[in-house]
């Protein structure tokens, strides 16, 4: 089984495809796509739709994993990371898939972190799981570790988490 | 002048055209893509996308005009109208155009309303100064008042007020 996950966010969007096979995950693909805040929004979110179908369109997935909706400090900070999750799940629909999301403490405890784990501790994890992958921003191993999740979770919560 | 006015929303994203000549305010067409909470994000992102981005193919316009980022009650509902607004975003920007944003305060000011208008306030303002339009949900009068604010600023705040 092959899943695409994806950690979005208006400045830094992290994709990153995981392969579970006899029991063990292997590192398939990972990327990222920067955005600067100079730049219109029309014009950021338009990079990070077409960097995330043309990374969707390269590879044949079982399932997309996404980030679920979670609470945030500012609401204006919100609606940026919901306009990045939009495109996102547009990008995804167009693609055929339905996303599945996991909410972030799902995924420290599919990777076997604890509850405080921050970015730094999920990458270390991620790394040990999937051994040599490529440097890059925790983006790409936020993403990975969604990824891992789904395959975690064996694809049977598909039905009950399809992305809100 | 022509602008197209966007009122985003996950449940319905309202959209509404409107000409100033001589000093008037002339309806050229209005319109709204309602989504249901039955449906999975992804599904809903793309009617709210391909509604839009239909409309905008339908007008030729000098400029679009959408709804600021606000303050919102929670995060959760703030990141699910984010997504909307992405998406929008989205659309204005795959039709070569760059999105104007005003706050609910200037929309109301602009089309003489008090501050504590409500929906219903608005679209009455809308019909006085629009005439007879063809009845519809708020969210279309709200779309065409943001409208009438970019004309009510002659496009002048174009340049400082690019959507974020």
């Amino acid at each position: 089984m092959r899943v695409f996950g994806i950690d979005p966010g208006s400045t830094v969007t992290g994709f990153g495809v995981v392969e579970r096979h006899r029991g063990r995950y292997h590192y398939i693909d990972g990327g990222f796509i920067r955005t600067h805040a100079q730049t219109p929004m029309g014009e950021r979110l338009q990079a990070i739709h077409d960097g995330l179908s043309e990374a969707l369109q390269r590879h044949t997935v079982d399932a997309v994993a996404i980030e679920a909706i979670f609470r945030h400090k500012s609401s204006e900070s919100a609606i940026r990371l919901g306009q990045a999750r939009g495109v996102a799940l547009l990008a995804v629909a167009q693609a055929g898939h339905t996303a599945v999301s996991y909410n972030a403490m799902t995924v420290k405890r599919s990777v076997g972190a604890h509850g405080r784990a921050d970015k730094k501790a999920i990458a270390a994890i991620v790394k040990m799981l999937l051994g040599d992958i490529p440097a890059g921003p925790g983006d790409v191993t936020d993403a990975l570790a969604i990824a891992i999740t789904h395959l975690a979770h064996g694809g049977v919560k598909a039905r009950l988490e399809v992305a809100r």
